[in-house]
């Protein structure tokens, strides 16, 4: 079994992150130290500065070439089945389509390193696409906005426009919208940061190559308090919010199924389907099932898409995990595994 | 003479702060990130946690029984002389007199860990003491906010009050300012976090004590980014004032004039009448000259106490530092030091 010294340092580990989270939360509701407009700074600041440059720095000191390129493909597949499970069930039954996909793939989301570089990139991608998709919105393309690949014709139709016509107005329209979501992506800092430190990890552990340190004293001087100000800023939200499950109980027990049942579900699939048995299967499923991690609530916040399920998630989320990730850890204690 | 290797080693330390200036400064001159409030949030945040936390680290983990006792008293002696004579100058030519008296404090304080603990606390006590003033001038009280020792009497008159009852009154007022100031000073966070890192580093030096390490990364996870959160907040400052050199040229020589040569001066006094010298007196010296430090902007900012001259010092006194560095130690290599 798991001794009380390893669980200890376990909660070295994560005490930390509440008492950020708890000064934040007693600072508005005690000591009414920030206003919201105040709080909306500092989520800028983790989103704009800290969590780049933090990607940076860990993602540049992991080296690429020690990767387990099994954990890493059944890592894409079991976020590729999610991507698509998700997007026909949101289709399917959700209101707001887009929302609800971007919300429910950061909840399968989890921050290992490496691995998840493509997952952030894309979650990246489709917010900024979300984000276009309200720009696209304006008067002059409002057609843009409402068009789903189904309703394509009907839209089209109505602008009584030749075939020929209409297929060279949609390409040119489909182009001008993916060169928006293109230059937006460009714009993000953090896509910056994963391309970049990707790129110098590559080269740094092939040819042995150390930054100046001039430089990863500059990137360390603003990253270093990335965590504990990322969680400081969810801690603003939450006290922000009318209570602290600020998306309802439902909504809760939703996201934390989604996170501790569906996706380690997905990543055994996965790993049967590359291959992947033993140990390292077992770590799969337990890394699946870690807790929230804060970078998908710091973009939630900043693009203003269900911050409060993934604050929720969060929160709730670290408490359930320790449980969790136990229960797992029995599982995988009985003779059959 | 100085080497390059060692030049080079203090620009590694010096230009990460820059970086982090001049990032903030470029993310409102030409990103248009913040708001005036937003960054109003972000130095908020460096005063009421970072620095506070900060502070608490490098207190506590320093040995005061490894201080030096003579280079205490000299510095206590140096910052005593200074506050006297600038308590003189302002009485006799400012119309602000605290308010100058406090940014001359400023100028010539420095942070060499635990010696500048008595002055930081001397330095908050004036700040609260000020800002108390503020709150004193209200109709109820009046009286008090433009009572100078000198003009108690006149005043006093005017209540046409009789003399033992004046004396009762004025006993009771001052009482009351004290109070408030007292409740102010006890609501700074910096203050305790000087005084309960001082008692802790008094206990876990004496007694080989550690502080549990759930403890010790809880205070680090905000304190970390500490500085460069404090040379980001100067850099969102400096980029809201109209010009960098936001106090204008005259206040900028004089503030660099009181750092470089009015402090070492005072300090080369001190540590004659304490009866220090050789080795001991020049790092007295240079230690008077390094560069403002970038707490006291923080408290000026925060309580609006020309916040201006503070940020032109840092910023210059950063360009200047080195250069006045060797200009002091060039003097020191003459053969009658």
């Amino acid at each position: 079994m798991i001794s009380r010294v390893a669980i200890y340092h376990v909660l070295e580990a994560t005490v930390p992150l509440y008492v950020a989270m708890i000064l934040a939360y007693l600072s508005i509701k005690w000591w009414k130290l920030f206003t919201p407009e105040q709080c909306s700074g500092i989520n800028k600041f983790v989103a704009k500065f800290s969590i780049p440059l933090l990607s940076f720095q860990v993602i540049s000191t992991n080296n690429p070439y020690d990767m387990n390129l099994k954990l890493i493909f059944a890592d894409i597949l079991q976020k590729s089945l999610a991507l698509l499970g998700f997007a026909a069930i949101s289709r399917a039954c959700c209101t707001k389509k887009f929302d609800w996909l971007i919300t429910a793939v950061k909840l399968i989301s989890q921050i290992v390193v490496l691995q998840s570089l493509i997952w952030y990139t894309l979650l990246l991608f489709l917010l900024e696409f979300r984000a276009a998709k309200g720009i696209a919105a304006t008067p002059s393309s409002e057609i843009l906005a409402e068009e789903e690949p189904g309703t394509i014709g009907t839209t089209q139709q109505t602008y009584q426009e030749g075939q020929s016509k209409g297929v060279t107005a949609r390409c040119s329209r489909a182009f001008h919208f993916l060169l928006v979501v293109g230059k937006k992506l460009v714009m993000n800092p953090n896509m910056y940061a994963c391309l970049i430190s990707l790129i110098w990890a590559l080269i740094s552990f092939r040819w042995q190559i150390q930054l100046p340190l001039i430089v990863s004293n500059s990137i360390r001087i603003l990253s270093d308090g990335g965590l504990g100000m990322a969680m400081f800023s969810l801690g603003l939200f939450t006290a922000l919010q009318t209570k602290i499950i600020a998306c309802g109980t439902k909504k809760m027990l939703l996201s934390l199924s989604i996170r501790f049942f569906l996706g380690p579900a997905l990543m055994v699939i996965s790993s049967y389907a590359v291959g992947m048995r033993g140990i390292l299967l077992k770590v799969a499923i337990v890394q699946a099932a870690l807790p929230q991690g804060i970078v998908p609530f710091v973009f939630a916040k900043e693009y203003n898409v269900h911050a409060d399920i993934l604050s929720t998630a969060i929160i709730v989320g670290m408490m359930v995990a320790v449980p969790a990730a136990l229960a797992y850890y029995f599982v995988f204690d009985q003779p059959r595994f």
